[in-house]
């Protein structure tokens, strides 16, 4: 047996747990693991020399396939570089196995290459950090390194998914010889978890029936979550049969055909304190948008309900009452069961406003109708103008991913949405340090159309997800190209400092073309509102991958960002 | 006063301790620190968009100036993509003071944008992580981040030198108003921290003395060190005056004229036990030369004086027997003055054996003289041919910079000098995620012409340190574009591996041409013997920045490179 047998039986572990993709990053500490996945056969692998790319490689690949996906680095900085995706990858709870090479122990502060303090790297980001010994003809070693490995998987994807990390520390030789057999073994043990469901107790309902029928005024809003089917069917439900509105941003992916979304341009106004619930129910994770924060935080519920199935409290409008454990469509569903909706909506006694729905419904066209005015007005081209093109060719035939910082504002106030495969966007940290390479992950392994919107600035900082192999032709990206960091312009604050050019948006003339030869992506650029459609169709329309880059004014896009958040005013 | 005046008047103290750079990543959260950096007046602030490259750039100007640079970065996985300039700079004593900005503590886990756990968030690579609370309006804080501030500078340089981290939280409106005032206060306290001496008692040089006459065959030996005139000075008088060998690797930067350079290439061969010290005295940081590290671990002397001024017992070679704490210039000096060299040089009683040095002396000009052979003899383009060209023209007028990986193999067997201002090396860490970064830096602040050599995927891989403002003109880089991670086909292991090139050689077709279109930066490229020496001299006579990409095929690289490791043998 080979002294690394183990490791090499991780491999087999993760395949026979449901592993499908690992994504590697170059180095020899790390051979072992490269190899023991790169022979296994089951493995479509990945390989990314950035280890900050290929972290966020994985993210967007575990993402679209909800389950756990490899990530394999050598010792010392390389690890770190995986720590922006990894901390990306808790707060979005997207299961992840992270596999950190080391030094062992002994070498530690030795001066000896690529040694660095790997245990517990990730600190709090990580759902655990386990370390291996590495004396691996030890028996207790081998048996622990098979329970940490099938721990470590079952624990990434048990609801809240997210990464976990094994920190792998192997002496030399650490590559086999040309000989030596690296084939894992048949009979490694796998445990599996089983699963569990959640109960709500009979008395738990009563008082949750007690405060629904005591409040008149009810609003269901969704956090960030993936498409789901089952959860939109039973709101659309809730909705429709019960008059109670449901708010969702871009990133809900909530497909009801009354969803509110256009809060962002009309919440900001002032007379809107009419629209506070007395009963509101939260669900999902990050909430995109600050004008509804802003006006729960400052009109709170009376009730406030939070489905989760996150160990964390997360009270983002200050205003929880009840956490209530467990997965939002199951939820739902039952409230839908438990509550006689009969007498709910033909009962006023029961004193449930459905005039409240109406109201909500009322502003969301409002606002919807003064976005289109608005942006039928616009008549100088402008990262708005591209945007709006943009999203009326995709439709629904695109997923779409969204950089941080201006364009997930723009796609929340535009309120794109997206039934047939989402609209998504790295909101757990919300950095911009990984948008590319979550795109690139994404599109590698959902068979479908995908789409990128991101500035320049996101752009640039994560090119280097453009240097892994095999770039996945049903991927198009469009650069909003406003020559810097044009939020910091629009957003109160820095905008009219001194400093804004130099300090916050950091102006530049880079471009991607050069970028787009470099890799052998197609590459289109508009500048012009006449040219805009003729381009942006003939973009959509190319038959692999390929990017668009808008040359936009960074003035002139405030000036049409402020005119849109003021339409609905 | 303004809230955050505690913010704005750090910037005056780190003013008056000396502190003159600060390296900026754009951010809302930090808004306030920029500011107060920017608006200071006493500052020159670098801005650069990417933090993983803002940290390494500020690295590379530590480095230069032996004094702190202030880093700031805005909240969230920011803080994280400093962490491998972060790690680096603790592994090789570079002084930085890293400011992050950061939510407060009550945000954490509420989904809030770029929020993170950023207590210690650098684990045990900073000397020190300091929190401070966002009570700017407190006296306790007040006086709190005054003293903290103070500390953390003298701290960050007092050595060993290290980074120091700051997390400072910050409410909102972390904007100031356009008329609102944002002054240092004249009156910020200083602390100043006083130098101390260190001094060895009689005793222990009574013990040392002892020691040093019972061993007749004694070796010194240095590793990582900036140029050091006092501790150079000193070496060369003991290797003439006591005829004992001196060795350093390139980036120990010692300057004799008979120190032992070319280990590399005789240590590994099969006759040099006699080579082994009875007393071997070592000082710096990391040593690269692997066959030194193994020859004395498998010929270990029976005293290992280690002379440091390291908080950690760094025993790379197994064998210390003696941790003298002080810095090495100060040692020797004394150690001279101690040590009756009179008697010490004429009375062979003391069984001092001066043919020790000439045996060193004979493999070193054995080796070096082989080595001039075998570069002679090559005949086909590589990177060794290149390298050999480049190190014949730049002489000592260039401050050089190797890059990880196999660059720095390359300039250790090629044994390069630079007497004017160093051979520098990332090898606290060993990554290659900074090397670009790091020159970036230096060239920004050494006044010198600067020269880095660096592989394609190192290049690669920091390519985003261009992205900055204001490119050194003094700077000049040196491509060995080998399509991939050569080394892996070097190295005993890999090389005849079936995934090599797609696991980890990486092959790529990727070249940096336009890369510096982008950056404005001049693009000379060469692929042939016979052009060499006219293109290396066009490109190094070139009046600002400029790179030079040699395209050099793997295969030969690595026949050309095994030859000259078995030149000496």
């Amino acid at each position: 047996m080979a002294i690394l047998q183990p490791l090499i039986d991780m491999a087999e572990i993760c395949y026979r747990q449901g592993i499908r993709h690992v994504v590697i990053s170059p180095g020899s500490r790390s051979a072992a693991l490269t190899l023991a996945f790169a022979r296994h056969g089951g493995f479509q692998a990945h390989v990314c020399m950035d280890e900050r790319s290929a972290g966020f490689i994985a993210l967007g690949m575990a993402q679209q396939i909800d389950s756990p996906v490899v990530l394999i680095c050598t010792s010392g900085s390389a690890a770190y570089n995986f720590a922006p995706a990894v901390s990306e990858a808790f707060f979005q709870q997207i299961p992840l196995l992270v596999l950190t090479a080391d030094r062992p122990k002994e070498w530690q502060h030795q001066y000896d290459g690529q040694t660095i303090y790997q245990t517990g790297i990730f600190g709090q980001h990580v759902k655990r950090s386990f370390e291996i010994s590495p004396d691996y003809q030890h028996s207790d070693v081998q048996w622990a390194i098979n329970r940490v490995t099938n721990e470590a998987i079952n624990l990434a994807s048990v609801s809240p998914n997210g990464p976990v990390h094994i920190n792998v520390p192997i002496r030399e030789p650490f590559y086999p010889s040309a000989n030596e057999d690296f084939i894992a073994s048949g009979d490694v043990r796998i445990i599996n978890r089983q699963e569990k469901e959640i109960v709500w107790p009979q008395a738990v309902w009563e008082e949750l029936l007690d405060e629904w029928e005591s409040a008149s005024r009810i609003l269901i809003a969704g956090g960030q979550g993936k498409p789901d089917a089952a959860l939109n069917g039973v709101l659309d439900r809730i909705n429709e049969e019960w008059q109670i509105p449901v708010l969702g941003d871009c990133i809900a992916n909530l497909s009801g055909k009354e969803v509110i979304r256009h809060h962002d341009l009309f919440l900001g106004s002032k007379e809107v304190e009419n629209l506070r619930p007395d009963l509101l129910i939260t669900f999902g994770m990050s909430f995109l948008s600050k004008e509804f924060k802003q006006f729960i935080r400052k009109n709170p519920p009376r009730y406030h309900w939070n489905v989760s199935e996150d160990t964390y409290l997360a009270d983002p409008f200050q205003s929880v009452t009840r956490d209530i454990p467990g997965n939002a469509a199951l939820f739902f569903g039952k409230l839908f069961e438990k509550l006689d909706y009969q007498s709910f909506v033909e009962n006023s006694d029961l004193g449930h406003d459905t005039s409240f729905q109406s109201l909500w419904l009322q502003n969301e066209r409002n606002a919807c109708q003064k976005k289109y005015e608005m942006l039928k007005s616009l008549s100088v081209f402008s990262d708005l103008t591209l945007l709006d093109s943009i999203f009326k060719f995709i439709k629904d035939n695109h997923q779409l991913h969204i950089a941080n910082s201006m364009s997930v504002r723009y796609a929340n106030v535009l309120a794109v949405e997206n039934e047939w495969s989402g609209v998504l966007a790295n909101r757990g940290t919300s950095g911009i340090d990984g948008c590319v390479s979550t795109a690139i992950g994404a599109a590698r392994v959902n068979g479908k159309r995908t789409l990128l919107i991101t500035g320049d600035v996101a752009f640039l900082y994560d090119r280097n997800g453009l240097l892994t192999d095999n770039l996945p032709q049903n991927l198009k990206i469009v650069v909003l190209n406003n020559a810097g960091g044009n939020i910091f312009r629009m957003i109160d604050g820095p905008g009219s400092l001194p400093e804004l050019e130099t300090f916050f948006e950091t102006r530049h003339s880079f471009s991607a073309k050069r970028t787009c030869e470099d890799s052998g992506i197609a590459y289109f650029r508009v500048s012009d509102l006449s040219d805009t459609e003729g381009i942006v169709k003939e973009f959509l329309d190319f038959d692999g991958i390929a990017l668009l880059e808008g040359f936009t004014d960074p003035a002139e896009n405030t000036r049409a960002w402020k005119a849109l958040k003021r339409a609905a005013h």
